[in-house]
């Protein structure tokens, strides 16, 4: 789309590059690092001209804390016991709360906060992000497994879901080995939005359960199921758990890093003087001291709930990367840092893998909890380590005390942390923005809501996806026209003020022309023809925004130029780009139209039709 | 990516327009037309200014016949009732073949010849295409329904073929009512190069059969089982039948419109002569006189069957539109006439129906039958309704004659026809200019021959859906550079010679950027800024072939953008374009990053940072 006032000959240095296309080899090296590094990670790497500072610098990226440990100083560290002690206060209550969603004994949510957080301070490439249990996946775990195992197998339950946190972890490690970050990416902002509400909702609702004390309480995680048995078991209902709740009320909507802890002491408090459990206020119940007993003993991978297991593993897996990955980048971009999504989740499988071998299930990088970090001002993964720590004192003198927590507690702190995910002026945002990106986004949201988690979020991928294969079955074309009193030719639509040349029909393809939209284009070039009141002479595609091009696409190019030869219009090619331009060679398709139909500008092109073309007319090959 | 020797300041009339973005619901309009209607069809009808014309020109446009009957003479009837003996002759072997090849009565695919055409003679859109069954189709149904079913159940066989045949037909109208011919286009001309390459092969196997004469054959179709049961079945080898077989062999190369004809006659006369069937020639058996009885009261939508029938006539629907359109596009374009896939599609989906009332099965427009219609100069579907009376004469009198056809003969036929859809010659364009193109066309090609013809289909159509997500998961960047003693910029790979400013990094964006690729886009972005060896100063980015962009997109934009700013680098954004503006205000990106940093050519913007921004460095919102 570049224009020049010229005289109608485009010397030699001017024209179009029609050198020999480059070698297959050559183009797909290309493609592939393109498509795999396109961070291009190995750069600092190749360019350390000794071996030792080499192997130092291969070390360093592959294992971070060697790049950030040697640097580090009490002065950072001071920050990071602080951060790290207080999102131990979350990571108590939280683990407990999120491991009863999950339907395994809160322990394990424990459990889960003392070894992953180690993994991740070695490994992560983020400083702010914070390990922990998160509530979706707790949820949609214990979804996948159903109640029916949970009530007749409790151990088997549980050992299957150590066995998808370890499918997990080698998922997600996968994804980064083979650099697939590229996955993640499907799971767009707007999705990502939806679902996080959804979740709250019905996550919100699932608490009544913890609220009004409900036992017989439905796993089906939709809206109408819920509410169902939550008003089939009014009999059920206990107003002393309620009225805890009331007790408890106050703190729900105080959001601050040590309001949890709080809610729990305070909760644990009034069960124990009132002798709660006698009033049937349900607690969480025994707590055994002791650090992770191991697990990998447990890992079952019997056929008859491989399925399960694998879906429960791999739909997880990639809720979990797409949310930790999501909140990892959004906090190291407010402090100027990069986070690598490869490495990230090369971190989050081995958390994964040791995790399911040490009595964890899974862990990823929590909102809450990491922007809690943040505020807490830490600067290190360190933070990890001192929370990891802390977890260990817990596990091994305080875990009894925790026993007293009563089920409405842990409600309210879900239910607080829950609220927090429901994010209105994001989703008005889209509306006023982007109506697709909107619909992404309530398709999730209601889908997670009233269907399933998992179908929920199938559906909003699913028109993402849809989505972007509308962008390249629809490829927008516009019309140029000069600019007055210049020679840029821009958009007639967009600027009105642009002049139209009699004769001349000047079309911006946008790219790619390939299979699925050759059909398109064919249809709306000869529709722009179709369209003009006076007759033409001559059609010029500035292909500038053709990225690429494929047989298809190509047979097209041809078949419309065929067509406009029998109407007696000469059709000129501008500016193809490189990649586009091998191909037309390789295909001859530059021979076909002839190299004096092809332009570097399309001020070239209208002069040369102007003085050479107009009489010379290339005869149908 | 315009540009244009100025002075640095921009006067009004050639600045970017900001004025108010579209409303909604025109731009709605606008996609759902370009979506649905991108040829515009009823432009001319609504030019008509009086409204008799108007109810004329929309028959006209529905029903084709309407426009070519009133201008049809008695020289154009000449060539067409030529053709249409010429395509009977083809119609009638072929049919008994195919029908053959589906597992069903000789007599259907003779009905199939009869009905149909006079459907698509009225309602069709292509002048050449000549309508019949087709080889890959009918072995795809033989296929789905299974020997076991044929065996037990022969009639509830040919009942579910006929349901599947209306299946197809609602389909194929469903999709051309909902304008979703883009559908279609998914099947890219390399998948139904290596499909048809891969079905030819797997039917010259199945011909074994007849050549051998063999009894008990296998209903599969990949390579292995074929072979494995013509080798297991040697006792059955009737040599008599390769013999006669022998006999007819010169044939099989003679592949010209009377061939198959002749080769029918030859085969009755001799199976006749030497009274074949005691010698153990197979012929095909009673054809009895008649022309269709209904067969609407067959059509069975038992539940249990339904998955079969849907399975087999939605896919074979797909297939015989993907052949068909595509058939008669190509020849359409050789006679620089136009066809409208969504009328063809109501078309075939019409015809189909009607033909599972009345005994035919799945009807298309098959290659060799066209070709043959063209060669023999068919002016208008008229040949098709000339087809369609030689076919009823053929019923009402000459079934029987066709009852000695040995199957033998029927083996060459196909075989002969087979022969030419093998496409060596694509296959091996598609190698040397498009290597994805050739991986699509050859896991068609084999995944038909060696699995089934529906995965083989599937995994080719996955292929080609993975590029077209590639194409935007990957937008091609490059770096921009000033053509010597010119003001145009390309990319300085494509154009050796063009210059780099120091202190200046041009990137032209591929297009569009949104959550597929928006990591994708802000690493590739970075890493350009990273690759320089000098500071940067500038980064201008030229979004003149970005054709959309979505929240991510945009949200990425503003992320490069800041940490920019905290590597002191300023971002220029470059003649975004329509619907890209209108975005950028309503989700006030444009003021974020200020409108004194968005302008309408490259060249303007360098003007502008080397006079004014390079002082005024713009504060961070």
């Amino acid at each position: 789309m570049e224009s020049e006032r010229t005289n109608s000959s485009t010397p030699k240095g001017r024209g179009v590059n029609f050198s020999a296309p480059r070698s297959f080899f050559l183009k797909f090296s290309c493609k592939c690092k393109e498509t795999f590094f396109p961070d291009d990670p190995f750069k600092p790497i190749s360019q350390e001209p000794n071996g030792l500072m080499k192997t130092k610098k291969t070390l360093q990226y592959f294992v971070p804390i060697f790049e950030w440990l040697p640097k580090y100083n009490l002065q950072k560290l001071r920050y990071d016991v602080l951060a790290g002690i207080t999102i131990t206060s979350l990571a108590v209550p939280q683990g407990i709360s999120y491991a009863n969603l999950a339907g395994i004994p809160p322990i394990i949510g424990l459990y889960s906060s003392f070894v992953p957080p180690f993994v991740y301070a070695v490994l992560g490439s983020s400083h702010t992000l914070a390990v922990g249990t998160v509530a979706a996946c707790s949820l949609l775990i214990a979804e996948t497994f159903g109640e029916e195992l949970l009530k007749t197998d409790p151990n088997l339950y549980l050992h299957l879901i150590f066995t998808s946190a370890f499918v997990t972890g080698v998922f997600q490690f996968a994804l980064g080995f083979f650099r697939l970050g590229m996955l993640v990416d499907f799971l767009s902002h707007s999705t990502i939005t939806g679902f996080m509400g959804g979740t709250a909702i019905i996550i919100l609702l699932q608490q009544l359960k913890g609220v009004f004390g409900i036992v017989h309480f439905t796993h089906k995680t939709d809206v109408v199921s819920v509410l169902h048995s939550v008003f089939s078991h009014r009999d059920e209902w206990k107003w002393q758990s309620s009225l805890a709740g009331k007790k408890i009320k106050p703190q729900l909507f105080w959001v601050s890093a040590m309001g949890p802890m709080v809610v729990v002491l305070v909760g644990c408090l009034v069960a124990y003087l009132v002798k709660g459990t006698e009033h049937g206020i349900k607690t969480v119940g025994p707590l055994k001291k002791g650090l992770n007993p191991p697990s990998i003993q447990y890992l079952t991978f019997d056929a008859k709930y491989l399925p399960l297991v694998l879906k429960a593993g791999i739909v997880t897996g990639l809720i979990a990367l797409a949310e930790g990955i999501a909140i990892g980048r959004s906090f190291a971009v407010m402090k100027n840092e990069q986070t690598d999504g490869n490495k990230e989740m090369i971190a989050f499988g081995l958390m994964n893998i040791i995790g399911s071998f040490t009595s964890c299930y899974l862990t990823t990088g929590p909102f809450s909890k990491t922007a809690v970090n943040y505020n807490a001002g830490t600067k290190t993964p360190m933070s990890n380590i001192v929370m990891g720590f802390c977890m260990m004192l817990v596990l091994l003198f305080l875990a009894p005390v925790f026993s007293y927590t009563p089920l409405v507690a842990l409600a309210a702190i879900i239910m607080s942390a829950m609220l927090g995910l429901i994010d209105y002026e994001e989703m008005y945002h889209l509306f006023k923005v982007d109506k697709f990106d909107f619909v992404v986004c309530m398709s999730a949201f209601f889908g997670v809501s009233f269907i399933s988690m998992d179908y929920g979020l199938i559906i909003s991928v699913g028109f993402s996806v849809l989505r972007a294969l509308l962008y390249v079955a629809r490829p927008s074309t516009c019309k140029l026209g000069r600019i007055p009193n210049s020679v840029m030719f821009r958009d007639i639509e967009q600027y009105p003020g642009a002049e139209e040349m009699l004769g001349y029909v000047i079309l911006q393809m946008g790219s790619p022309i390939f299979f699925a939209n050759s059909t398109y284009v064919r249809e709306r070039i000869l529709r722009w023809i179709r369209d003009e009141p006076e007759g033409v002479e001559f059609l010029l595609l500035d292909l500038s925004g053709v990225s690429s091009v494929d047989m298809t696409g190509m047979e097209t190019l041809l078949e419309v130029r065929r067509i406009l030869v029998s109407k007696g219009i000469k059709m000129v090619i501008i500016n193809p780009r490189f990649e586009v331009l091998e191909k037309m060679m390789l295909s001859h398709f530059v021979e076909k139209i002839g190299k004096e139909y092809v332009f570097l500008s399309i001020d070239d092109a209208v002069q040369a039709c102007r003085f050479n073309l107009s009489t010379t007319a290339k005869p149908e090959p």
